[in-house]
């Protein structure tokens, strides 16, 4: 059964290492797996007095990842843990209470870095949300990608070999996590 | 010797717990201690492309943070995490690279919540930031205040005494932290 | 089809309440599922030395975990983490390289604390282990049982009423998830 | 004023690079500063029905990390967390309750690996306790030292320039801290 995951990336910048990796990422995806960016760009910091009126882009953000089957964040580490606009867009995803829409879907986790660590932070701190939202987290494995800026090409691809085979074996495991955990 | 203390809310309804636990906390500080909330509600998005032409909002807090002499977080968990629009504002202040007004500030953590946990998450992840924003964090009496909402008078006061009395011996506690490692 | 679940209690205390628990939730479990303590007392402190020999407790101790289909971990938080006993025995478990026990296994994480916060440091420390160990893990409900020394009769029962329902459906939503994340 | 700092190495391997790397950065102190290592090896774990009557080598451990100014973890990351050996010698010295050697002593952390990640987990792990311990914990330069198999010589001191000179800063840094925050 074909599933689509939304991606989430964790940068806003237009060249980020983590869209470009995204990118890449997607075109590693196995038949059956379809895989879209949904931006978190525009989304007003949440507010719960706005769930009076919730601003247009908490709503479109809403439902497109209600619609998918799955979520795939790739994302830096700021300051050692999750970036402000990423954990903005998983707030606003949560709530209201009751009507979480990120609530049983399987999620991925790929960090990355141009040092050597690779976002070790921020993806654990993510995890930790994950746990709160119920989402059937892929263990392994485990993406901390340092050195992202010797990996992607001009068109968004991974040029390196070895990353290019990692990450198509991360694709594929976390499409069999998805058809074993998420709704049937 | 005086200090200021510039106060972050990681909340952003009218009528936060946090917001009113920090309004409650001003008012037990000891003498030469004065503190006041730094808003974080305009900030946009932390987006290093915007540094060619930053936003006024980032410059106004940048500037209103950089003349405190320590910091105090008052915040909710939400997620398990440090809500976007503090971690947003944290990453703000971190950049552009080289200028982050974090650094050398002495730093306290208040996390509160209406349930009994109090907010743990949310304490210890930002707890790891200030590690990466080399700010002097106090580390005891650490402050998981569950239960806030039976705490709070209409006046933005303490109304138990227990709570109270803790309070007023962790801000008399942080002055003196900030006497022992803040700038000369 | 039949699951055995190897329970861990992270306090070597006699009479602990995570012991207690444990076997109060042990009670709990759905038809299908049966679960038996592993104990982690005399596990010597793991020193990669001693695998040229290893001990006859660390042998046992890994014939044990091996055997299960799933594990479930029942701890208090000594310092805001992991019990050293605790973390010890998963070190045990997790080596020599390339012949971890825990590998694949599904797992549940109880945190409990006879004060408010439940052990919730405990609690999010192990899970980051188990990504490594790469053990599908249950995300919701979560436990975090405060109070544990309020809801425990003597015959190692659950008293209170609303903390057996939780446990109870806790333990069928475990069973539910070995089924669909463990080995077939 | 002198100090001296009680260093715990959290691996029981004889040549564990944590401890060539503690008996490197114990030559990298400035004057005024003496450094020794406080063995964990033989720590029974912690189980509190033994402090009726404590083993000896509780005994033992608990007096000389009580008479050290400072203390300085220098730790591989074992399964993404604080070693167990580690943390069970934390365990011992934070009690019986009331009686924490730990409380108040100016600390330092050094994660290690030969990987890249330098250990990172398992630092910011041992900061949580740290802060329940009641330890002022050094911000900055933090360690996360990845590849330590690659800058240590047979004779124990570093050998790669642009490490020792980092390590020697730290260590000057981690003395200016101690003065600054340690007791009197």
């Amino acid at each position: 059964m074909p599933h689509h995951v939304a991606v989430l990336v964790g940068s806003l910048r237009k060249e980020s290492f983590s869209r470009r990796l995204a990118l890449a990422m997607i075109k590693l995806a196995p038949a059956g797996l379809t895989l879209g960016i949904v931006e978190i760009r525009d989304l007003p910091l949440y507010d719960e007095d706005g769930e009076a009126s919730p601003p247009a882009a908490w709503t479109t953000f809403r439902e497109q990842v209600r619609k998918a089957d799955a979520v795939l964040f790739v994302t830096p580490e700021y300051n050692r843990s999750v970036p402000g606009c990423l954990k903005n867009a998983i707030d606003v995803g949560s709530r209201p209470y009751g009507k979480s829409v990120w609530s049983g879907k399987p999620a991925g986790v790929v960090s990355n870095s141009p040092g050597l660590i690779g976002g070790f932070g921020a993806n654990h701190h993510l995890r930790q949300s994950l746990v709160f939202l119920d989402m059937p987290t892929l263990q392994q494995p485990e993406v901390y990608l340092g050195g992202v800026n010797k990996v992607l090409g001009d068109d968004n691809t991974i040029t390196v070999d070895a990353t290019r085979t990692f990450l198509t074996g991360f694709m594929t495991t976390f499409a069999a996590w998805i058809g074993k955990t998420g709704r049937a």
